[in-house]
């Protein structure tokens, strides 16, 4: 009988969810003991419901699942959440009512100042925001929370920077790959032959608040965001897979060429040091090859596929310092392997321990 | 017997050649009366040399056109340039110093001192430089270019705004077509399911000259370069034709929201003004919906397909004043109509006639 | 003020509708007076109800244009309907029923017996059934269909072949724009660097129905089914527009290969007789170049783009006696031209006339 | 030191050569020991000559290697031929004779009557042909090939059933990936947006030799070709990896679904019997969903990436017997992996230990 920690997955038939299921597969830490859907899946079959769209098929021990409603009940420690923001926000929060740890992929509850929005590599003592948020609520659970693809693989290549050189200005024009809408998502009618520049709300999310907040510091029961000032335009490419970024750069302190290559290159976070198995080994690769990184070719690099951050083409820039490429995959570091990571660096600092006991606590008077 | 001004295409079996001949079919001022190309196709039909790849078929009175060679001597006033840059420089100016008036579309002579650098719209007046280049060089004939194709639309763009607000700073982020780099050009494999961030030497053109020599004033025996700097991150995406640019903009004197929307509706450049055959009305648009100009849905908008630039998105730059984007065909305005174009002006300014003479006057002495 | 038939188009704001509304404009027969939707968009202006997803603009007068119920009432002589399959059937019918005349694109009355299934160059003659429709079901008006697209261009390529060789066998493998799925239809997560071998219920259309409705005889009060086998493989690519189809026959009689180029060269059917305004001269093209026709490339050619059938690599075949590649739209010819092609032959055909009297009768009543 | 067999690989900068170097990584029995390529890359690092495309990057081991000359004087015993068609007959030849074993990639000695032609699935016992050539040609070495990446998925598809039931007819229609068409290969100006229903050669290599020869029986000193009538269309699709084949067929004895669903259930050649490395267990795979296979989920499936045939979509074929799809990876068992078991046959059936001391042999009087 396996010892391991027991995860849902809420949604687990949309493309995040799916993501989840695969990665969850054969974690040394987590084992999934149940998979939650909209109610016109429940009660069906894992294989009925889900039409899977990953390569390689669905877990073969997953197909006989039953699918179960999204809502507390469910028999796990962990919940992840793969649901659309439409209807993520509540169902989250009963969750986290009823004692689960939630690891939300969705951008409800982001914001909110007593919820970690959490990349562990940036931000790792944001994690004392869980005491805030359980005081303040008077949850037995709570909520964390990873940011937006697109934030991600732009604050991952910029955090060495910031701490040592201090961010002034950012400005970032994304290339997103179509899986970043989900699933059917983008009609392939809009997208063959075409870029898309625009994405509802991708921008404001990038300019007024998760990278901010990323690079922000604990103050009290909140975060105090960081001061500096992001321009991004968003576009939708014909690319299955990873979103590229273009970036430019200026800093409090000018660094030079190789002060910056150096932050990436002796860049060891947290989570590397610890070794959480998700974790890849190193966080930031960069390749000197001019044309380089691709979408198709550096979107699975480096020793956890999917979970690094690839730069290249680190260049001056006529109007800011430097300028470079940023390139991350969107649906596993980005979205279902960003929640993974956070909650492999929840169970390594001790707050699952915590929560088993409220859990049985919650449990006791149910 | 046709009295149209006769017109010949250098190159004319290629990417750019073809899209000379597709559009000067019919054209009210030019008739085609030689195509040129490399030695290895000389002495063979149109028709078995060139693998047409544009939609719709070869012109029909093309098809037996015997290709000549690409030196003096063939049978028109006007030499319309589509060779590649590497062999370019040295032939058009044989065609210039045997009287010839060259239009060309490769970069070799585009930073010439004396050679002016056109797009109608926005530097009509530096025709004059042609007078110095005759007057320096001695040539019966003389050569004039159009910009690179991401240069131009660019630039279409930023003209009425500079005229009024003044340019400081520039920053575009290109999302470039594969038929920007020719047939074959980009290979499949590296295209497809990808984005390639490098184009080898575009950033150095629309960073250091183009863009400064097009809004520069004539001083002279030259052009005194706008004072502006500009940066940008040059991208390959899988699309067929035309290039789309994410631009922010900072202004010596910042613009409202109206001024800037107003510059481009009330555009009336010199080029519209004549109602030149291949001058589209207006030579801007500028669409309203929040996810446009899209380059499958946009590239052939206006009165002339492929010549207007399309803008749209236009919204406030936390880093700059405004940021927008602009859409516009890179083969037909930013490559082969641009000449055409180019070529339609100095007919209409008289700078033809005088061609005309001077070629005669050396056809007398050859 | 106009003289032209007032049409309405059902489903304007859908894909097929689109190109209905793309189609008809300037069309020198028909003028669109009503443009209907569901329920959801009823009320709504054209231009605020519908994502317009086809190269240029909305046609400025229809913009302002106020969306009605599908169902009778509206001002026009004929409908074109663009329904979606499963609301499709009963309301053609309240139309037929209240003396409109449909031209549907649905398949849900294409194989009723008594409703002519319309190529007007294939089986002009089917319209007599018209008559055995309106006599049966005692309705002023009637419904005429066009095919699906995939049998549309199998067909045409088939036709003048058939009727002077006799078809035995045919196999057909067909690869297929995802534009024949509507919008948004395929989903750019199944079909980007992929091919999708199935699309339901197409196979059996082809195999089982409509080619054999369409080149069966007229018998009495129905049509006799043509007698040959067809062996059909249905596949989806990611290309935007036109269906390519890898075709084999089998005949009765085994012609030359001259005999075959010569029956689609002097092939003049009936609406090219007629000059019907839709009716492209010649309906068939044959490309000699080894490698076409090409969907990109060859999908507009034409005198009405987008109507013409193109064929290539007309090839012994070592299993049949010949093989070779149709190509077609399929939202031009394959939907909304197919049924205004039909709509100009019932007009020329003098079964306008007719209904108009019908109408008249019927609203005396009304 | 490694006691495994030293391989060289010629053309190890092209599209296979790279699939050759990146499959025989960590190879259980194989070490690279030379790398060839043309002679405008000899003398380089392997790093600086080879643009390396494939996902990941260039094996660490590799870069600094020094590209040799395609002559034989390399250090190894097993040549892998990654050449093209035009220059590796010759080439293949004098490492033959200088006697080396050559696993050969082209179609230049595929016809030969004493070169074997294998898919180890299919025909291990022509591996006998190998003396017969030794024999013939007085060569110390030998030749053996793999087929075309057409004919490979076809044949690995059809093995089973042939030899159950006999095949009498197959027909075949091809969608097939750019990457067989090697690097830089099909412009992206071509297939984007588009089907290229033509690939020189391709069909008379799957109507009239290949699959005839790998299904027939050995006879003396050659192959008796097997009795069957195939007719192919062969199409290139914008796919990156893996051709996907619409295949029907007729048997001399019809067999039922159940019969032909067991052939490929239960069938276990002798590479899987043998437990090769590269050999996938099972050799093909049968994906009962109505719309697999499918180019981009399916086309690495089973235990060794890449090898494995995956079929699907079996149904009636109203003129042949019986209807389904093929699939199967290109560049991997249509190239390169075919090549790398063709050599584990090899070495399992013990033909090399004789190659071991005819090659000692030769280099005592070299």
């Amino acid at each position: 009988m396996s010892n391991k920690i027991k995860v849902g997955v809420l949604g687990a038939t949309g493309a995040v969810g799916q993501r989840f299921v695969h990665m969850l597969q054969g974690h040394p830490w987590f084992e999934i003991t149940a998979l939650c859907a909209s109610d016109r899946s429940t009660s069906k079959r894992y294989a009925d419901a889900c039409k899977w769209n990953l390569r390689g098929d669905m877990p073969e021990a997953l197909r006989d699942v039953v699918l179960q409603d999204c809502q507390p009940g469910i028999d796990c420690e962990i919940v992840f959440g793969g649901l659309p923001t439409e209807v993520a926000g509540p169902i989250e929060e009963a969750f986290a009512v009823a004692g689960y740890v939630v690891c939300s992929n969705s951008s409800n509850h982001r914001y909110d100042p007593d919820v970690p929005l959490m990349i562990p590599e940036v931000n790792p003592e944001h994690l004392q925001l869980i005491e805030t948020q359980k005081r303040k609520r008077g949850w037995p659970g709570f909520i964390i929370c990873n940011p937006n693809c697109t934030t991600t693989h732009l604050v991952s290549a910029l955090h060495p920077l910031h701490v040592r050189f201090g961010l002034k200005k950012v400005f970032v024009v994304t290339m997103q790959a179509v899986s970043g809408a989900g699933y059917p998502g983008v009609s392939s009618m809009d997208i063959l032959d075409n870029v898309v520049p625009y994405i509802g709300g991708e921008e404001a999310k990038v300019e007024q608040k998760e990278p901010h907040k990323l690079l922000g510091v604990l103050d009290g029961d909140g975060v105090r965001y960081a001061d500096f000032v992001v321009s991004a335009h968003c576009n939708r490419v014909p690319v299955r897979n990873a979103h590229l970024e273009a970036i430019s750069v200026e800093f409090a302190t000018q660094p030079t060429e190789e002060e910056v290559l150096n932050a990436w290159r002796y860049y060891d976070p947290l989570p590397q040091q610890l070794k959480l198995p998700s974790a890849p080994q190193p966080a930031i690769l960069y390749d000197e090859r001019p044309d380089r990184p691709q979408p198709r070719l550096d979107r699975l690099k480096g020793t956890v596929p999917g979970m690094a951050t690839v730069i290249g083409r680190l260049r001056p820039d006529p109007l800011f310092h430097w300028k470079f490429l940023s390139l991350g995959h969107n649906t596993i570091r980005g979205a279902a392997g960003g929640s993974i990571l956070n909650a492999e660096l929840l169970v390594a600092q001790g707050y699952l321990g915590e929560r088993a006991s409220a859990l049985a606590a919650v449990r006791e008077f149910a």
